[in-house]
Formats: structure tokens, C-alpha cells, sequence
């Protein structure tokens, strides 16, 4: 079967733009083989997520072909999108669902619409503090990607611990708690000595100074004198609410 | 009720010692409201895994109290247990378990039977070289003292990719991997692509030179391209099967 | 008036030792001026603190020579004094008194009495865990030596954060707090949010593999969310005392 | 009692943004318990320093927010006040204080006149360069928007320091001693080594090459050889005249 | 023989710049020593590799200049180009050869003409993700420029490692292979384990949070567990074709 | 005698923006004692080299104010003044000097005209490649500023060792050799093994990735296996040419 | 076939001491198909180098055990063998080859004869210091092991570059050279520049103080000013002679 | 002229114990160009400063071997001598000179003799406090060594300024000031500001906790606020007497 004319037009200009190797639309314009572009749509069935766009560092059109092939089947979520380029995806896919403030993209779910379960749900997100605002919603949106029911609690940080008071019963009974902190990153093990639940931690890189762009709640996470905690990189909200998915998948 | 002589016996041993402020003493001697010492035995209930003893810096003095007192209703393990002071402790409590390779000590549980079940375990803990073993071992003894189905999977380390082959059909039907990995680190990584399971990594202090005693795997397994994989400190085997417990505790 | 011949015969041993330079050596023998041989003695009118000895990396002879100058009209006390320097500095001081758990000597004072308005005091010095110990009782008896009522509070680590409510009311009516915490380091920003008086926040190198021997709860200690906390150097449990000295000086 | 239309408005369109759980926001609109927004309002009471909101990376409409919830009934301080959001708080608070070299704004009370006893104020402010002012500054508003005499010395910097002979005779009368120093931070040994008051040393992030960022001073006065200096975060100056308050508040 | 007056000029200008010491303007006026102003033309007979024009920081006259002199005799590559320097360069030279999206520009050589054996070529540059691309084609393009036969394979990192399948014929029978990988850098390891060709690995400042702008690849690379594996700087695609070039030139 | 009113207007400007505090200006209007503002106008007697503004960070009203304090009686030198604010100097000091490619400012000397003894200076600045001009310029201009015969040998690095040849003599009579280098830092190692003058290192901030802008060739140049190195802070060529002076001060 | 004897009760030995899991244990009881333990016996056949036993951190029995089975079929080597650790091994191996300044053990190769090629060896091993020794040892050991033309050149450290000259007849006709420094590792960008061959860098931990332990050797080698080093471990001796193995195999 | 057969014996035990390679045997034996092992006899005519050894991780052997080598014709010097080796030496040569304190040993000349023209000497070591003598006894030691005029001023850290009144005197007339300092290392920025000479600052190791081995000290002198230092490695006292020697073998 014939290789569709647009198709082979965005193949050649991107190996013209260096993007595929020659060897790579070689093996595509040959036995269709390598079609997705080495891609890898069969991630989900293997890993229970699917591959994810990634859209830091990346041009507009980058993530675009990207969405088209995988979203072909699957829904599919891009991280890190800026606002410039989300406005421009929902051009292009009308569909599609763009959380600007979490920086996501989607073609195939909802990101926004929040968890009728709440709160009660499996999966509860805490923040130290308002500026830990924007990885939490990127957990959050990851979270209702993954189809996982989830929601919110914020400004609970350790300087004012009777603010978690309220929260504790749904805490209590959630199955996961992803933990955002930045400054000391203390909110984990306070929170691992009060809940049943495993604890996410997710340094992130509010404050300043001797905080080091996350460093100081990194490592602070990584010592928490309370067990049960699982640490991800600094600001990685998408990759706290993988762990959740993946931790839930099994249960 | 007045007190036990022996138990005042110690007690005044450890306030003229330095060990129970003078305060606390009081607080025993006139209402026993704080006889256990600060320890807190109620954390089980609470978190789901009792206080555990740190042996590592203490005396052996410091670690036999506070087993004898976190022993009195429950089992009670302790880990980072050298050699000397495990011969002792088994010499003071004769029907505990020690696990020398592991630096274990229990009372009241069995570190050292092998899982029926296995290679169909719950947890698997996968290691990359023979040096990482006896982290290995301190997970594995210590997910059997949490009562989880456990085995362990050796020397699969990256450079010999092949040697994991046998092993994905019980790695694929696990609910918790933990990988042990020092040097690069990358086994997190590979699994993490491989499997439906959550990983959980911990870097050991294996290798030398830019290794900075376990930093770079640290690093590695944190940056992790394969999303669902947590962290825990540098040779926590201990972390790592606590955080399984909590994981498995919820399905 | 002409030189003391067994000071004269001092003097001239550190000369040959190399421990006084031949011009101070001079001074010395000329005018007497240096009598102090660069000793500070007039440092407790000028800062409230008088000098102090450091032991670390000092021989028994150093010790033992600056102990005795600047012991001559006022109590004197020296800090990470190792066992067996200890002893041998008791056998040349008989009067003195020696804190071998805390690595203090002094002479003129008592470091291990009680402070009998416990626990009232002016100073409470709380520890996370009791591997903090050895740092807290430096604080303690260097408070002790210093003049303050001071008392412990131990093992109110966050991870069970109930074993800080029954002392909290004392921690309230307290003027100084000093929280000694390893690990994650999280326990100044709690206190910092529960009570009034200034919290001084002293890291131990308590931990292992990503605690980086004290960096990590140093880092989150300076980035408490807190507001009200001085950090002083890793294990300076000498530091913090004499940090309290000169708050409550002014008082 | 029936909830203000304006004000459930901006609680719409905070759950709408994200900015509030749906929780809490249904908790608000149920039984007014947390009309605050998980602010603290009880902090003063409970630590003697109010909430403050830290501006830095929050959007104009988060600070204003904040102020309004805050400032209803205690006067109330920002930080981190970049110049366009201090005009955009003059126009909707017109009462409001801003002082724009220091990054404040405030509600309430006023940062700009200056301590009638100066040079004798309680808190002295000393700074090593004329790099170090805004620091300063933060320092010095922050201490009089919590009622504290206080005044600045600048440009005493350790390779002059005939500079320092001058203010001898009003840091020897302070209670506090504030010094802020990028570069090497020799000023809080200097200072610590003359006069009677605690010294709060802030590092700054001036400079250039090895001094990373500021973590250079802020070693250096970790290290300080002189007793009673308690350190804060880089370019810290809030945070030192916050300490400073707890500090006073006891006297 | 007098010197041409053009050349003069532009000499002069250099002198009034400070580009040229007066030292070595007097030499080329005198003796026609220094021509070539400290560039060192013989580069290429002693090492295999000629001199070539690092751009980064330096202004586009110092480049052309640079080109200018180089190229006189020889075929001459500049790097780090960015794009407006690029295409001021490709006026100034009209038969040069941009490759912008690599940031190459070369005089008397062609960057851009695929490998006609590919895939069969000598150098196998393979990248772990598309944002490692511009890293690949630095040293796509300065292998090209060496004379090297050379091709890219992309997107085969070890989270979905069946990617790598496909290309393990040509990358066995490769005599360098060129691994470039951001993230926790572990794809030279693979590789290192599954073929005969030494590896250079590349690590690239691809990632975020605990990357540390390409640290941990390149801790990860330094420590891979297969042997074989020599390491360049972070992000110098360059380098690693150099490599590749120094270990052809003697095969 | 009373105060010119144009100098009493600018006092009382600062004293609003808070750039003098209360009490120096009260010390100023009374006595005239600090007419200079906490400038250090004797610093120059005392160390053979005046007070210098260090013009980074601060505002052109800063700098301006400075100069014309310090150069009412000397000449003055500003470092670090960027394009911008050295043009607005210009204009408002015509007589003043600006060297913009080097970033110094200077009254009452001449920053440009070249030594007329060299090659036979007595400091030589050698540089390693030509990114690493400007940090040589700023220390050729300021030896020129403090009266020291002075000239450049640039493009030297270790890769063409062959390059130092021409520049043997001249550097094998010179009394203090400056040597500038970023990358690996290897000049000065191999300049102390070939000369007998003190080798004054410099360390740039030139290169990419683990150069870590600076700290590589810092490091490198502290542990010179060359003895007779003495090195200063990265990119820090006013400092290698002040401690030139000094060394030269007292030959 | 039923297993051998004493194969079989070392086997369960290392059953009960957790040198082998359960699962492995039973596999090779069963189908003896992992009669090898984990190990890779075809490694060398995959990439020319066969499974080296690395001793560090090992216990003899676990070195003894590695050896036994993969020297069976081919030589053997084990590298990082402390000196008791080598005479144990060649009491167990009397055949065996051990060379302790290098701390290599062997089995089926000769370390120790020298090249008869010398001074024209396809590989020279190039040190700074004396200090460097150890680490070029391991290095020739392993090359001669591999089958490679070796030999050293010793003490040519960049501070004395005339020492390198009588060897460059030979370095310039060397397919591969291994340049081993410590302090601040400029040897392999003089060489870089100097000869044909690719340079392989060993960073070894020889220096004291801003050395450490080898880290700045390490970032000078990367950040190498001349083209054509690859950089491998800090004190990996046995990387450099692997990865030369690499380079010349396909040659 | 045959070779002598002592000097034979030792030749091959050196080849065997592979301190020597075959090419360097062979070159001896042939032609006797090498007799010097490699050593760097004509350095001194060179650098001013000859050949010393470096006695830190050396054998006996290897220290005797290059004592006995480079002292035939010329004093020599040896560095970081233990006590044990010291002894050793001292029974090897009967007419050394050893400085046990100062880790120095050295034939042909005289460590210990003390500068008649104190305090008036070239060159005046300055040390903090009494920690740091080792180092600057080393510095002392050798600036004897290498025939410089040198006497120490002890104990003057900046927590206690007034104890350096008595010496500015001599401090101001010395033509070159090193100043040995841990902790926060701010001596050097003081004496910077208050003396003509140039400043060589030695970081020592001296300190705890955030001190990092004399990193703290290190940072803080290469950021000095006065202009003239130039710093050497921690602990580097040889350096510092080398450094003071090139300065002033110019004047």
C-alpha cells in the first residue's frame, strides 16, 4: 500500500530538518515499519502509561507531530507545554483540552474536570504553600488523565500544622498522598507519621538562597525520618502522579 | 502502683547517664503516663509500620531498651545492626533473629524463611551487581518482617541486559519491584520500561571515584526516564520495603 | 619582678615545640605583656562569653596549658574533649569537671547538676532523635557552664508529632528553644510555628547517604518556612548555647 | 448568614483557576469555617509574627488576595515586592506603604520613617558594602513594621575597619546586631568579637565567581569563630528581623 | 615584501580593539612571523585535527576573522554558531555552509550531504531522546567535516529499549559508536554491553530539577558498569567526533 | 563652615532613598567628620592601592556619586561598568577615560595608551584563548591605572604549546606573570614550570558544561603541580593586577 | 546429569549465606541452566571484553567463587585485590598470576612480562607523578591481560614539559596513550595537542585539599582544550586499558 | 665509563618493583642520559625553586630514592612527612635536618634555626589560631629552606582583633604577609586592608561540620573584599613559601 501524499511530504521535511535519519524513513518508505517514528505506542500495555509528550526544549512542531501519531489511537497528554504553544495546539487540535496554569495538553480526556469523589478520593495531593501551586495541578491533571480519582489540599505547609488538622480524616483514607513541598520540605514526614497511605514526595523549586533551586527539600525528602516515602524529581508533578497510577494499577 | 525496682533500677541509670531528661523521669515516676520513653507504639496503628530501632551510632545499651520496650506487645525489628552487637543482642534476647549479612535483629518474627510463593512474590528486589547484596538483603529481611511475600533477583545489572530475560514473567506479575543499583544506576530506568509494576529505586554506595558514595546513582534513578519509578535514600533497603508495605497495604 | 622559673621553663619548652613564636617568646621575657601568650582573657567583659578551649585536633599539652592561663581568675571550659584527654585532664585538675558523654571539661563550674526550676527553664534544647544526643548534652552543659537554666527535651521528631504536645506548655513559656535535629532536619520549622520564643537550629551530622554528614538538615534548617530561627554550623551544640548566653543577656 | 456576592464570586474564580480545592471551597460555603483560605490568622498570637505573604513568584492577584484576607483585622506586610506589583498594590490599597527599594508593602503600619532613637535603637542594622542594601532595607522595614527601634550602619566592610571604630559606642548599647555581607561574610566575626548583642548574620548574593550565589558568606558565617551568631538564609533580611522580634519579645 | 594594505587595515583595527597585543603586531610588521595572530595553522600534521573556531561568546568579527585566517589553506569548521551570527556569516562567505539547527558553519567542506553507506557507516551517532538532537547533530556535521562516514539513529532510550532491536546489525558492525543522552544518561551502558565498537558518550543538559544541566548523565556515563566507554564534556558533540576521528585516523 | 547647599541636597536625596542612614548624615551635617560618606579615602597610603568602585549591581547614581567623592583628590577607577553606564559617565565626567571593551572607568589616568617598554614590561598577561580578552583587559587596564609597565600575550593555551615559544624571553625577564585561562586551566602549571617570576592565576568563566563557569579552571589552578602560583577569584583580573602591584610595590 | 558433589555443597552454602536466591538456586538444580550464577560468559564474544571480577568491597569467598567459575573456559582477571586478598587467592590458584602493586589477580595470562615492542608499543601509559603509579599500573596489567602492546612513561608532569620531549618519537607513533595525572590533570590537553592518537584521561585522587579526591583532575580532563580526549573514571586504570582494547579491536 | 654497581643494584629493583619503566632502564643503562630517574634537577635554575619531594602517599623507598638522587649536588627538601618515615630518614642521612611538627625533612640545609632579624623579617606568617599551626610551621620551614628571612605571629584570628595591634608595626614593614587561617578564613581580607604587602592566603582544613575541609575558608579568601591576596590549595604551606619566594627573589 501506497504511503499517503501528505504523510510522505511531513516525512521528508523532516529528515531534511534532521529530525529522522535517513536510515529511519528509509525503513518507513520501505515496509512502513517504523511508521510511528520510533515512537513506542505499545508503552501503555507494556508499563500501564503511555508514552508522553515531553514539551520542554521542544519546537511547536515537534510536539505536534508527536500528539498526532500517538493520539492516532490512545489519548495522549503533553507536559510542560507554555502558554504560547498550548494556544497554538488547541488551534490546530480544536479538540483538545489545555490546562494553561499546569502547563498540559490533551487530545482524548479531560483534564479539568474535577473528581465528583472528592474528598474522598484515592489519590489526595498536599501543598506546603501557594507557590507549589503549578506542580501540584501538573500531578492533579496527570492524576485525571490516568483516570485516577484525585484532589487537592493546599497551604497545609509544617509552620502552621493545625491547617492539616480539617484534612485528616480523607487523608486517612485516601490510598495515595503525593506530597508537594518546596523551602525545607518537611510536609512528607509529618505526613508519614499520621497516614496509612504511601507518600509521593514532590520537592519543588520555590524559595531561594540556601534552597538551591530544590535541592534543600530534595534532600530533605530523601531523609525523612518517616518510612513509606517515595521521592521524584524536583518540580516533576507528571511523574508523581505516574507512581500513583502505577502504585493503584496493581491494587 | 508502685514501680518495678528493676524498671526504677534503669530508669535512674538513665537519667544519671544523660539518656531520659530530668523531666521526663518525673513524669514516669509520678503517673507513669510516659513509661515507654518517648518511644511510640502507637505508630503501627497509625502509619501501619511500628517504630523501628536505628541501630547504626547507637550503644548497645540504647538499642536493647528500646527493643525491650517496643517488644513488650509487638514484634519489633532493628536494623543497621553490626556484627558485635548482634552476637550480643541474641545473647541478651535468646529466641531472637538475627541476620548478620543484613545487619537485622528481630523479636518476635522470622527474617530468614525463604518465600513459598516465590518466584511469584509480591515483591521482587532486583539488584545490579553482587556488591549491592547486602542492601538487597536489609529490604528483603525487612519485607518479611512486614509480612510480604518477598524474593530477591541478582546481578542483572545493565551491561548484561540478557541476564533479566528469565526473569520478566514473575517481574511482570509483581505488584512492588524495588531496585538495588550503585554505579550508574540505570536498572530503575530499564525495569521501569519494562514492567506494569511501581519501582521502587535505592541507590547504593557501590563504585568509586564520581561515584561520591551513591550520589550518582541517586542523580540517575531521580532523572529516570521511565515514569513510576521512587526514590529512597542511599542504601535504604529498610525505606524501600516500608514503602512497598504501604504501597501493598492499600490493595 | 623577675619571671617565674617554671613558667620561665614552659615558655621555653614551646618555644622549642614551636607553639610561641621566638618574638612573642620575647615580649614575654622583656615586658611581660603577652604573660597570656595571645590568650583573650578580657573577651567575657568585651562579648559576655569568655575564650574557650576547642580540643578537636589539640594535643593533651596545648589543652592543658591554655586551660590553666585562662583558668587563673575565672571558670574555664574546654569542648570536644575525647575520653581519654578527659581523664588525664582530670588527673592533672582534680577539682575540675568532666562531661565525657558531652566531650566537656571545665574548671570552676558544674556542668552536670540539674537545673532544679525544670521544667521551667529559660532554656529548653529539644532533640528529634537520640542519636542527636551527644550535641544536645554539649549544648546543655555549655548553657550550664554559662549560667542559664536549661533542661532536654528528647526524641519529638516529626514523624510523631503527639510526642511534642505534652511539653508544649513549657516549650511556650521558655525564652530560648534550641531544636538539635539530623535527618530531614524539619523540626526547627515545626517549633518555629508553635511557640514564641527564637528557635536556634543546630544540625547534627546524624543520617547516612544523602544526609551528606549534616548538609542536609543544615540546608532545610536556613529554609525553614518558619520565621524566627538562627542556624548555627553542623553539630555546634557549643555554638547554640552560647547564642542563647548572649540573647538572654540582654533580657 | 448569607455569603457576600463579591466575595463568592473570587471564590468561584479561585476554584475555577485552581487557586482553591473544591473542598475547601465547599467547606467555606457550607459553614464559613475557613473563610481565611487556609491562611493563619491565630500565627501572631501563637509565634509573635504575623502571617506575611511572600510575593516572589505569585501573581498580583494571589498578594492582593492574601492582603485583603489578612489585613481585615491586623495590620499586614508583603514581601518580594517587585516595582510593577508595588504600584499595582498602591492603586488598590491607596493606604497602603510601599517601599520600593526593599521590595515591601504593608497594610496598617508604616516602613518608612525613621527610629526618633537613633543611634541608640535596639536593633542595629550593619552592612559590609553598599551592594548589601536592599537586603539591608528588607531587614530594616521588617523590623519597624513589627515595632521595632531599629536603624542601619553601612559600608563597614572588613578590609576598613577604622570605619566601624565610630558606631562602636551605639553597637555595644543594641540589643540585636543584624550584619549583612555578601563577598567573604567576615563581618558577624568582626562584630561577634566586639560587642555584647547576639549577631544575626545574613548572607547576601553579592559578588561574583566563587561566590556562588552567596553560599560563600554563608559558610563562612557558619564557620565563624566568634561565639553567638545565628545565621539565616541568603539575602535573608525578613527573616533576620523577624528573628530579631523573637528575640526582643522576651526581653 | 610590504604588506597588503587591506590586510594592514584590518590589523590596525585589531591593535585599537586590544584583539592584538602590540608585541605581536611589531612582530608581523617587522618579520611577517605571526601572520597567522597566534592561530595555530599546523595543528591538523601534529594532531589529525585542524584548528577550529569555538563561536560561543565571541563576537562575529572575531569569527570571521578567525575563518578568514584559517581557511585560507585549508577547509576550516566554526561551532557554536548561533543563528544570527550564521547567516551574517553566510554573506561575508557566500560559499560557505550553514547547518543552523547544529550550529555549524564551515568553509570548503559540506556539513550537510547524507552518508551514501548509511547504514552501514563507520561513526553510529545514537540518541537517547529528540531533545538530544541538536547535541547529535554537532557531531553529525564535525564528522562529516572530518571526513568521517557517519549516521544518526534517534529516540532509542532505555525506558522502551526494543527500539533498539532494528539497529542492532549496523551498530555491531559500527567501529565508534557515539551515545548522546540527557536525563540519567544511561544508554553508553547499554549499548556498552551489546557491541564490539569502543562508545563515547555524550552527556547532554537535557532534563530538569536534579539534571543539574547535564551533571548527572555525565556522573552516570563516568560510572557506566560496561567498560569500554570514554566520556567528553557535557553537551560537546564536537568532541565526540573528534574522538571518533583520532581513533579512525590510526585503524 | 557651613555645607555647600548643592552637597546638602544630594545628602538629604540619600537619605530619603536610604543609601545614608540618619545617623552618618547627622554626623555629616554636624561636623563635617564623614564628609566622605564612609568612603575609605586613606585606604591608599595604607596599601599602596586606593578604594575602587566595583560597579556591578549598582546604579549609576551610586557610581557617580562615588567617583566624584574618591576623585576629588586622587584618580579613581570604577570596574565593571557596562556600556550603558559608561557612556552615561562619559557625559558627565568629559575628562574621564573609558575603556568599555575591559569595563573600566577612570579619572585623573589613562586606561588605553600601550606600554612603550614592552616586550620588556615587568607584568606580562598571558592568555589562554581569545575568550578569555576581556578578563585580561580589566587587569591590563588596571595595572596601567595603578602606574605598572604592563602588556598581553594572548592565544597561548596548552593545546599548541609551541605558541609561548616567541614569548620565552620577554616572560623569562618579566617580574610578575598574570596567566588567564578558562577551560582546564592548565597555563599557569605550565608557565611555573618554565619561569621564574610569581605566576598570578586567573580562572574565566569560558567554556560549557562541567567548566561549572569557572570552577573547573579554579580548582585546576590551585592544585598547580608548579609551585609560585597564587591564585584569585574567577574572571577576577582587577584583583590579579592589584596583588601584581603589590608584589611590585615593594621591589 | 546429576550435579557434582562439592558444586552442589557450595552451592547451598551460598544459599545459606544469600549469596544466591532460592529462585536461582532451583534453577540450576533443576535445569542447570544457570549453572554460571548470573555471571556473563559471553561477554567477550558481545564486546571483545570478557567479564572482569571486580574485587573491591568483596569478600575473598565471593572473588574465589567469580573466578572459579568464569575462568573455567577463558582467562580471568580480577582487578582492586588487596595484598592479603592476593596471597589468599594464589595459595587457592597456585597457577595464578598476582601483581600486588597493582592489586590484579589473574588466572590464564601473564601481567607481568614486559612488552618486548618497547619503546614502539601500540599503547603508552603516560604519568604525571609518581603518585600516579598504582593507577597506570592497573592500567598496564589489564592492557597486557587483553593482549595489548604496552608500556609506561613516568613523571612528565606539565611542570617540567622538557622531560616529555625524549618520548615524543614514540608517543607520536602509539595508536592509543593513556594519559594518568592527579593535582590539576593538564597532562592529557599538553599530549592532546602533541600527537596523533586519541588520548584516554584517568583522573586519579592523588592531591590533597581543593583536590578532592580526584574530582578536579576530572573537570579539567573534560573541559580539555584540546580535541580528541575521552575521559574515563577517576582512578579507573582498568576502564582506560578496556576501553584502548575497544579502539584498537577494530583497527 | 660502566656504570656504577651500586647504582645498578638499585636501577633493577626499581625496574622490578616497577617505580621504573623498561624504556627509562634501558635508556640509562645505554647511554646514561637519564641517570636522574626522571627527576628535574636543572628546575631551580628554571624557577628559582628546585625540585622538592612530596612525601604524602610515597613510600620510604620512593622518598629516600629522590632524596638521595636530587640532593647529590644541590640542598633538598622534602614535604608531608610523617613522624615514622622522619625517623627513618634521619637514620638514612645522619646529617638531615627534621622537622617533625612541620612534616619537613631536608639535607644541605636548616629548618629549625630561627631568623635573627625577627621581628623584622621579609616574610611574616600569620595564623588565626593554634589549629593552624602545622600548616604554618610548613610554610616556615620552608621559607628557611629557600633562604628567606621568615618569623610567625600566632593566634590573631579576627574574633579577637586587638591581639594584632601589637604587631601591625612589623607587619607593615614585611615585604610579603601569608596568612594561615580555617574556619571562616577571614584573616586575609583584614590584613589585606591594613598592610602594604601582598597577602598569600592559606586555607587550612581546621573546623568542622559546614567547614568542608577548609573549603569554607578557601571560598572566603578567593572572595576577599581587599584587593592583593592571591590564595594557595588548603593547607598548602610549601605553596604559600614558594609563592614569597618568586616575589621576592624579583626584588
Amino acid at each position: 500500500m501506497p504511503m499517503d501524499p501528505k504523510k510522505l511530504h511531513t516525512l521528508l521535511q523532516n529528515v531534511a530538518a534532521g529530525n529522522i535519519s535517513c536510515e529511519n524513513a528509509q525503513a518507513v518508505l520501505t515496509g512502513h515499519v517504523h511508521e510511528e517514528l520510533t515512537l513506542d505506542p505499545w508503552r501503555q500495555a507494556r508499563t500501564t502509561i503511555g508514552e508522553v509528550v515531553f514539551g520542554q526544549g521542544k519546537t511547536l512542531e515537534q510536539i505536534r507531530i508527536s500528539l498526532e501519531e500517538l493520539g492516532r489511537h490512545h489519548p495522549v497528554l503533553a507536559t510542560r507545554i507554555c502558554a504560547a504553544h498550548g494556544q497554538a495546539l488547541l488551534d490546530f487540535f480544536p479538540h483538545g483540552c489545555l490546562w494553561e496554569e499546569a502547563g498540559l495538553f490533551c487530545l482524548g480526556a479531560d483534564l479539568l474536570s474535577a473528581d465528583p469523589k472528592a474528598p474522598n478520593s484515592d489519590v489526595i495531593i498536599v501543598t506546603a504553600g501557594s507557590s507549589d501551586l503549578p506542580v501540584a495541578r501538573e500531578a492533579l491533571g496527570t492524576a485525571r488523565f490516568l483516570g485516577l480519582s484525585a484532589h487537592l489540599v493546599t497551604d497545609v505547609g509544617v509552620a502552621g500544622l493545625h491547617r492539616l488538622q480539617p484534612h485528616l480524616p480523607s487523608l486517612r483514607q485516601a490510598k495515595v498522598v503525593i506530597a508537594v513541598a518546596g523551602m525545607e520540605g518537611a510536609l512528607p514526614s509529618v505526613l508519614g507519621g499520621l497516614v496509612k497511605a504511601p507518600i509521593i514526595a514532590v520537592p519543588t523549586s520555590t524559595g531561594y538562597g540556601a534552597n538551591f533551586a530544590g535541592l534543600t527539600p530534595l534532600l530533605a525528602m530523601l531523609n525523612s525520618c518517616a518510612p513509606g516515602v517515595g521521592v521524584v524529581n524536583i518540580d516533576n508533578g507528571f511523574g508523581a502522579a505516574a507512581l500513583a497510577k502505577k502504585i493503584l494499577a496493581g491494587s
